[in-house]
C-alpha cells in the first residue's frame, strides 16, 4: 500500500528506457510452442515492459508486480477462458491487492487486449491508472485498497447463479493483505454457499510494505487458517507452472467449495538484486517508488539477456527492443517535507512524555515516524495493515493512560476504522489520528489513495478537531497543539508531495482555533484554504491575478472542522469575493462551513467554492491538478472569470 | 444489534413490576456460603432484575443478558481480582458485544458497586445508557457496535505491559460477533505479542438478531479458527460454574499466549419459555424487545419460585420482593411506520425487476424487508454482522448487472462500511443502501446505535444521493425515485421511530432533487429539515410560535447531500430567519449545507442552525429531544430567543 511521490527523485543524468516492442512480443507468442516455455519467456518480457512503465510513471509496485508475473502471464494465456471478455460464462480475474496493475497491464498489453500506446501512459491522465479501475478494458474491478476482493466475488458468483451464468473467479490477494479483517469476514460466507467457481491466489511474498509479513504482523498457520474456514487448500511454488497447471486441474474436479492456493513467491522475482529473501525485519527496497536509472539499466539488461538466452537454446531469433527518453522531471530545489518535520517534533516531544505511544499500520516511512521506532521501539506498536484494529487499540491504550498517536493513509484511516474512531471518540479520551498522503495529490496511485472526503468522513466526530498544515512549521505546531493544548482527539491531515514553498509563516504566528493566517495581502479576492498544494497554488494564482491587476489575498485556514464566525466576519467579510480552496469534495468540504459561517454572520460577500466534484482523476499532479480545477491557472482563471460576471448586474429572477 | 423502539406497546392493562431490593440481595449473599450455589441463586436474582431493568424502559436485550448471566456472576463474584476497579493491578472484564449490558448492570447493583437506584434508570438521561459507556462506574470501555472489544483488551494490555502494571482482561463476545472481520483482525497480534494476561469468552447461545447463528451465516469449526489464530482454547457449558471454575484454573497456569472459552450457552437461559434452541432457522422472540407484560409476570414468577426452592434447600427465608408501578407510556393512535411502506414499496417494484437483489446484515425486521424475504427468498442475501462483506458483495453484484438494495443500521452501515461504499461509488454502478434506525431517536440504545453523523460520513461520496423521507409517501417515493429514476447510487436515511405524524404531503408532491416542499405555510420564521422527527417537532413549534403571534413554516427538505441553490434562493430567501433542524451532528449536517446556499446566492437572512454538537444522550425518546433541543419546545424557544435578538439593533464591532 505503500505510496511515494518521486517527483523529486534525482536524475542521474539522461536516461533511456527500453521496452519491448508489440511485433516482437507477438513473435515470441507464435514461435515459442512449448505452453511452459512460452509462458516462462512470455513473464520476463512483461518485466520488461513491467519496469519501463513504471520509470516512465516515475512511480509503480515492482515488487509486487514481479511477484505475481508468473502467476498471471499462465492464467491468462493458458487458464482462463474468454478472460473478463463480458461473454456470458467467461472466466473472471482480479487483484485484490491491486498494486500489482503494472504487471497485469503489461501483460494485457501483450496479449493485445489492451491497446499498444497505453504502455506509455501508466499513471498518466486518460491512461492506466496506478491501481486498478473499470473504466480500463478488461479490469473487471476498482481495487487499490486491500481486503475486498473475495467480497466482490462472492457477489458476482451470487449474481451469476441467480441468472445462470457460469465462469470461473479468480482472485489474486497479497500475504499482508490477510492482515485486512474483511479478508475473513468474507471467507466463511463464500465457504457456506459452496462458491466452488472461486478460486484465491495468495501471492505468498513474505514482504509487505515497511519490511517483513512475519516482522510485522505474523499471519500464523496460513493453511490452518482457510482450512477452518471450509476452504480447499493447496500450497505451491508460484513460480512454477507447472505445479500451477496441475493445482488447477486438481482444483477443477472440486466444485462444491472455494478454493485458495497459497503461491509461495519472491518479491521482485525475475531481477537477481530485486529479490526479496525474507529475513526477519529486513526492508524491501523495491516496494512502491521507481528504481535508480542504475538498477533500471541493469535490471533491464539481465531481464533481456534471459530472456534472449531462452529464444536462444529454442534456435530461436532474440528480442527486437525499442527506446524512449526517460521523462524529464521538475525537481523542487528546497521541499519543505511536512511529515518529516511532524515526526521529528512528535519525537522530540515523545523524548519527556512517556505516555506517548506511536501505531502505525504497515506505513512507517510515509508517515514520518521511522526515527521514533529506530528510538523509541518500545513505544511503537506495528499493527499491520489492520486499521479497524489498531484504532480500538488505540482506544485502549488511551483508557489505561497512554496517549496514542495513530498512523496510516488518510484514505483508509478516516474510512476503513471510522467507527472505530468514533467509538473512541464516545469514550472521550485523548487520541491523535495522523492522516498523510491526503488530497488529490500525488495523483499516480488513483482514487482509492487519494483521500478526498476524509474531512466529511471523520469531520463531525464529536471532540475531534482536524488540521491540515501547510508547511513544515506549521505541522511543528500542530503536533505541539494536538499534545500539549488539546484537552480532546485531533486528526492531523498531511499532503506527502515536496514542495518548494512561495510562502512563509509571520513570525510570531501561532495555532488559535477556527482563525486563519494571511501569508499574502490582497484587497479583491480571498483566496481561502488548508495545505500546502492549496496554498502553493494559490499564491501563484496570485501572481498570475496581479499580472491581471487583480488583488488576491492568500489565506491559510488549517482548521478544517471548526471555524471561528467572528474571525470569518471580520477578515473574509473584508473582500468582495470570497474563494474557498478544498483539497477535497466541495460538498461537505471547508469551503461548505466557511460559506455557512458568511452566512451566520450576515455577510453579504460573493462566494466561489472550488474542489472536487467527482472521482479524482488519476494522472501526474500537475495533469490532475489542472483537471480538478485546482492548479493556479485554473484558479486565477475561475477568479477572474467570477469578477468579470459579478462586474456585471446580476439577474435574479 | 437489534433495536426496537416499543414506546408504540399495546399495554395489556395496568401492570406492577416486580424487583429484588438491595437488603434481598445481600442477605442472599451473607447467607449462602457455598461459592457455586452461591453464584447459581444470585445469577436468577440478577436475571429478576434485569427483566425489571428491561421491563421498566420499555427495551432491552433480555437473551443476551441471560446466556451471559451465570458467566458473569461466576467472574464477578469468584475469579476477577478487584475487578475494574482502578486499582494498579486490578483485572479487567468487558462485554465486546455490549447488549448484555442490563445483566451487568443488574449484577453491579447486586454487588453494590452501582448505586441501587440506577436499577429504575435503565435507558433513562442520566442513568444507565443501553449499551456500556465509560461515564458508568465499573464500565471499563465502550461497546455497543460489534467486533471491537479484542483489539481494545490489545491495547489495554500493551499499555500495562509497557507500564509495568498487571491484571488480566476477559472479553466476552457474543457468537454472532465472530461474524464482524475486526475479531478476526486482532486474533493474530494478540498471539503475536503472546498476551496471555487476555482470556476471551464467546457466549456462544446460537442466536444473533433475526434467527440462530447457523441459519445467518454458519460459524464453522470456531475452535480451530482460534487455534489457527494461535490461541488457547476450551470449550464448556457456559451454564456450569465449576466447568468455569476449571478452565479458569486450567488457563491461569497459561501465561504465554491468549485464551478463548467457547462457552456453549443458551439464549435466554433461566426462563423456560424464553430459552432458545437452535433449531434451523428459527427466530428468536426475546431479542432485544421488553416482553409482553403476560410475558413478564411468567418468567419473574419462574426466577423467584427457583431462587425460593433453592434457598428452601439450605434452609433459608424466601426473597422479599419490591413492586414498582408499569410506567405509562403514549402510544401513538395512527403511526406512520416508514420502513415498512419502503419494504413494501420495493418488493412491489422486485415483483417485476428481476435485477433487484436485497442484502441484510442480520437486522431483517428492522429494515422492512422480512416479506421481501419470504415472498423471493433467491433475490435476498443474508449476510451476517459483516458489514464490509455485504457492501462489497453489493459492488460485485452490480458489476454483475444486478441492482443490490444493502441495508443495515445507518450507524453502522456508514461507517463499518464506509471505504467499501467509497470503492462501489469509484466503479459508478449503481446500488442503493438504506440505513434505518437513523438519528438520535430512539434514545434508548445510546450513542453507539444513534446515527447522527452519516449524513457527514457518506454524504461527499461521489455519486452518492442521500435522502431522508419524512413520510410513508414519501418514503414509497423515494425508493422508487432511487429505482426508476436515479442513474446512479442512492442512500436512504430512514427513522425508525412510528409517529403520529401532524401533517400530509402536498396531494401532488413529487420528488425533485435539491428542492424541498412546504408542509405548513408561514411568514416571521422557516424552520427546516427532513424526516418524521424532525418535521413533527417542527409543527409542533409551529404551533407553540402560532400562540405567540409568530407565523412559522414547516418546510420538508428530504435531499441531504443535495442543495438546488435557486430553491434555497426563492423560497427560503423569503424568510427573516430560518431556521435549519438536523438529526444530526450540526457540523456538516443538512443545514450548514442550506447555510453555505443561502451564502453562494447573496440571500441575507438570519440563519439559525439547530442539532447535535455532543455525543447523543441516552434516554427516553421525549428525554433526549429535549436534551439536545430538538424536541418542539425547545425548537419553538430557540425561533423565539432569536427572533427577539434580531429585533434589537445588531452590534457589529
Amino acid at each position: 500500500m505503500g505510496e511515494k511521490d518521486h517527483s523529486d527523485r534525482q536524475l542521474v543524468g539522461d536516461g533511456t528506457l527500453t521496452f519491448v516492442p508489440l511485433a516482437a512480443i507477438r513473435r515470441v507468442r507464435a514461435e515459442v510452442t512449448d505452453r511452459i516455455a512460452r509462458a516462462e519467456i512470455l513473464a520476463d518480457v512483461c518485466r520488461v515492459n513491467t519496469l519501463y512503465m513504471i520509470m516512465n510513471a516515475g512511480s509503480g509496485h515492482i515488487g509486487s508486480s514481479f511477484s505475481s508475473t508468473d502467476i498471471i502471464t499462465w492464467l491468462w494465456t493458458e487458464e482462463l477462458t474468454e478472460a473478463n471478455s463480458g461473454a456470458p460464462n467467461a472466466d473472471t480475474y482480479f487483484s485484490s491487492k491491486g498494486h500489482d496493475a503494472p504487471a497485469l497491464y503489461s501483460l494485457l498489453i501483450a496479449l493485445d487486449k489492451l491497446d499498444f500506446d497505453l504502455l506509455h501512459r501508466l499513471r498518466r491522465l486518460g491512461g492506466l491508472p496506478g491501481h486498478p479501475d473499470v473504466e480500463t478494458p478488461f479490469i473487471a474491478t476498482n481495487t487499490g485498497s486491500l481486503g475486498m476482493g473475495i467480497s466482490k466475488a462472492y457477489g458476482m458468483a451470487r449474481a451469476r447463479r441467480s441468472t445462470g451464468r457460469r465462469g470461473r473467479i479468480v482472485v489474486m490477494t497479497g500475504d499482508g493483505e490477510l492482515q485486512e479483517g474483511q479478508i475473513w469476514e468474507s471467507l466463511q460466507p463464500v465457504a457456506n454457499d459452496g462458491l466452488g467457481e472461486i478460486t484465491v491466489i495468495v501471492d505468498h511474498n513474505r514482504y509487505q510494505s515497511d519490511s517483513t509479513v512475519a516482522a510485522v504482523s505474523d499471519l500464523g498457520p496460513i493453511e490452518d487458517k482457510f482450512r477452518a474456514f471450509g476452504w480447499e487448500v493447496r500450497r505451491l511454488d508460484g513460480h512454477d507452472l507447472r505445479a500451477l497447471s496441475k493445482a488447477f486441474r486438481e482444483l477443477g474436479a472440486i466444485g462444491d467449495r472455494p478454493k485458495v492456493i497459497i503461491a509461495d513467491t519472491i518479491k521482485g522475482r525475475g531481477v537477481s538484486f530485486m529479490e526479496g529473501v525474507a529475513r526477519g525485519d529486513q526492508t524491501y527496497h523495491f516496494h512502491a517508488g521507481a528504481p535508480s536509472l542504475q538498477h533500471y539499466v541493469a535490471a533491464t539488461r539481465e531481464l533481456v539477456a534471459r530472456v534472449n538466452e531462452r529464444l536462444a537454446a529454442l534456435g530461436l531469433a532474440p528480442l527486437t527492443l525499442a527506446d524512449a527518453p526517460l521523462p524529464a522531471r521538475i525537481v523542487p530545489s528546497h521541499p519543505e517535507r511536512l511529515v518529516v518535520a511532524y515526526g521529528d517534533e512528535l519525537l522530540q516531544m515523545a523524548r519527556d512524555r512517556k505516555e506517548i505511544v506511536v501505531l502505525d499500520a504497515d506505513l512507517l516511512s510515509d508517515c514520518g515516524i521511522e526515527a521514533f521506532k529506530t528510538e523509541l521501539p518500545e513505544r511503537f506498536l506495528e499493527c499491520g495493515i489492520a486499521e479497524q484494529h489498531m484504532v480500538s487499540a488505540a482506544g485502549g491504550l488511551a483508557l489505561e493512560g497512554m496517549l496514542p498517536v495513530v498512523h496510516s493513509f488518510a484514505c483508509f484511516l478516516s474510512t476503513r476504522a471510522n467507527e472505530q474512531i468514533y467509538n473512541n471518540a464516545t469514550e472521550k479520551t485523548k487520541i491523535i489520528y495522523t492522516a498523510t498522503l491526503a488530497g488529490v495529490v500525488p495523483g499516480g496511485p488513483g482514487h482509492s489513495h487519494q483521500s478526498v472526503r476524509d474531512i466529511s468522513a471523520v469531520g463531525s466526530i464529536p471532540g475531534l478537531t482536524a488540521i491540515e498544515p501547510c508547511s513544515e512549521r506549521e505541522a511543528r505546531l500542530a503536533i505541539r497543539w494536538a499534545v500539549e493544548r488539546n484537552p480532546a482527539s485531533t486528526y492531523l491531515r498531511f499532503v506527502n508531495v515536496p514542495l518548494d514553498l512561495p510562502y512563509t509563516m509571520p513570525p510570531s504566528y501561532a495555532l488559535e482555533v477556527g482563525r486563519g493566517v494571511s501569508l499574502r495581502g490582497g484587497s479583491d479576492v480571498a483566496l481561502v484554504g488548508y495545505g500546502p498544494v492549496l496554498m502553493t497554488n494559490a499564491w501563484r494564482a496570485a501572481d498570475d491575478l496581479a499580472a491581471g491587476g487583480i488583488s488576491a489575498a492568500v489565506i491559510d485556514l488549517p482548521w478544517l472542522n471548526r471555524i471561528d464566525d467572528e474571525w470569518v466576519r471580520s477578515v473574509l467579510g473584508r473582500f468582495p469575493l470570497i474563494v474557498t480552496l478544498d483539497n477535497h469534495y466541495v460538498t461537505l468540504g471547508q469551503g461548505v462551513m466557511i460559506a455557512a459561517a458568511l452566512a451566520r454572520t450576515g455577510v453579504r460577500a460573493d462566494v466561489l467554492s472550488l474542489g472536487l466534484t467527482d472521482v479524482p482523476a488519476c494522472g501526474t499532479n500537475a495533469e490532475v491538478l489542472a483537471h480538478h480545477g485546482l492548479d493556479a491557472a485554473s484558479i486565477a482563471r475561475s477568479c477572474s472569470a467570477r469578477l468579470s460576471a459579478e462586474r456585471r448586474p446580476r439577474t435574479l429572477a
